[in-house]
């Protein structure tokens, strides 16, 4: 009979999504627990959608000067409280554009290059018909934790 | 700023596919090293579908013994190498009838109470058009990974 060997993951990657902090809470502390305990790099990546820059932003540099800055505000707020944790490698990943799962599949995941995806999940479980974090299940190639 | 409490599950639910024992000794890696790190309960659970018993079967009683006693061998299996492992709170959950996702989301669930359900990948990823996994990642109540 064959030997079972551990899983620790080595590079753990949560996405933030900027509207719902309860959900990010909860995914936060279960990425942190792991990447403490089993000494794994953390990134932190949020994006920008295409359908949050209107026509009006994207004429307009300093209005999207304005939404980069919360997005990264954002994400430095969860990269603080990861440290504040005890995780010694945090990095922030901001991103824009198009779809937030084809951006975080297409771009996000072949740069930061992680074995484990901690996805929050939506408020009441199917709060969009087809969640992004039900995407990233299905899609990424690597392991994916929905936290609920 | 709020302060990041640690998430640690304490009752670990795996799914095993039968016909998949690649993906099961993946997800079963990742569910005992869980499991041995923070000193959580595992179940381990397998169901025998509806459309696996032919109506022949169901009026051979023989014939569906052996097919209960074939699903029972393979869940003791992994049960011996999680013990194996070190986890030492393991319970073995055979189940049977309809489709496997409504069998764990509405019977198995209930009963073991987990935090946390481990499923496999399907070989490809995308192995069925819309696996048993994604599709408990979507419905489950409690936190679900798709382990690849």
């Amino acid at each position: 009979m064959e030997k079972i060997e551990p899983i620790m993951f080595d590079r753990i990657l949560l996405t933030i999504d900027a509207d719902d902090p309860e959900a990010n809470v909860k995914a936060l502390s279960y990425a942190v627990t792991q990447a403490k305990e089993f000494g794994a790099a953390l990134g932190i990546c949020s994006v920008l959608e295409g359908d949050d820059i209107n026509i009006y932003d994207s004429l307009t540099p300093k209005r999207l000067d304005e939404k980069r800055a919360a997005l990264n505000e954002v994400i430095n707020k969860y990269v603080d409280l990861a440290k504040d944790f005890g995780v010694q490698d945090v990095t922030p990943i901001a991103s824009e554009g198009g779809d937030i799962d084809d951006q975080i599949l297409d771009t996000i995941i072949p740069n930061f290059n992680p074995d484990l995806l901690v996805c929050g999940a939506d408020k009441d479980g199917e709060h969009h018909f087809y969640s992004i974090s039900v995407k990233l299940a299905k899609k990424a190639k690597v392991s994916v934790i929905v936290v609920r």
